[in-house]
């Protein structure tokens, strides 16, 4: 097994003011799915965005809103989000201190590589 | 999308001393793999087991400890643990209050039923 805690893992910034760290992936030998956390800071987003895989998320500390194509939904610490595949959405910090959230997602590209995690193009991480 | 607290879900007993909380998986449509939140009560541990499929873990509160085959390793809130398939392990309690995590498992049996998350028989669900 392999074990160590989410900070030493270095971040990559997703977006402004959003760093992911991909805690288990790739680089740990995880065959099917990827998990990252974010830190996301005080007026700062992931892009409301699509892609076609699906997210599950967990809040680690808030407030934060999960914003869909008809509104916002806010969340705080414990809150759990399931978003399909091909669904628009974006995180977005609420408050005055960093959001931190687990997401994990499918290895979509199944190649072993970290490149399903760490695009931060068109497309995004997040 | 599916948003829910996470203490919404009603618990099963996973083990005596130790609550899950299926809170992404089939029921909300999640087609890959299934995230759960585990409760281990002080001195309460999930079975020392082995299976195939992997773990990925995130501690919530701790303190806790991951039993391997040669030993434990301490954890506290912010660990993270890949747990490759075949490879024995349990997680223990190491204190007074509990132990809360985030453990991701792959749909296994890919019916979309919750069985693969929820078997609580001799392969154990953690």
């Amino acid at each position: 097994m392999k074990v160590h805690h989410y900070q030493e893992v270095e971040a990559v910034e997703a977006a402004a003011g959003v760093r992911m760290h991909v805690v288990a992936g790739p680089r740990e030998g995880a065959p099917n799915f990827i998990m990252r956390v974010f830190e996301i800071e005080p007026g700062s987003n992931t892009p409301f965005h699509q892609h076609d895989w699906e997210h599950e998320i967990f809040i680690l500390e808030g407030p934060a809103a999960v914003r869909h194509k008809d509104g916002e939904i806010l969340l705080k610490p414990g809150h759990v989000i399931f978003i399909p595949a091909n669904e628009m959405h974006g995180i977005f910090n609420k408050g005055n201190q960093t959001v931190k959230l687990i997401c994990v997602i499918p290895d979509v590209d199944k190649k072993g590589s970290a490149t399903a995690c760490c695009d931060t193009g068109a497309k995004g991480p997040a």
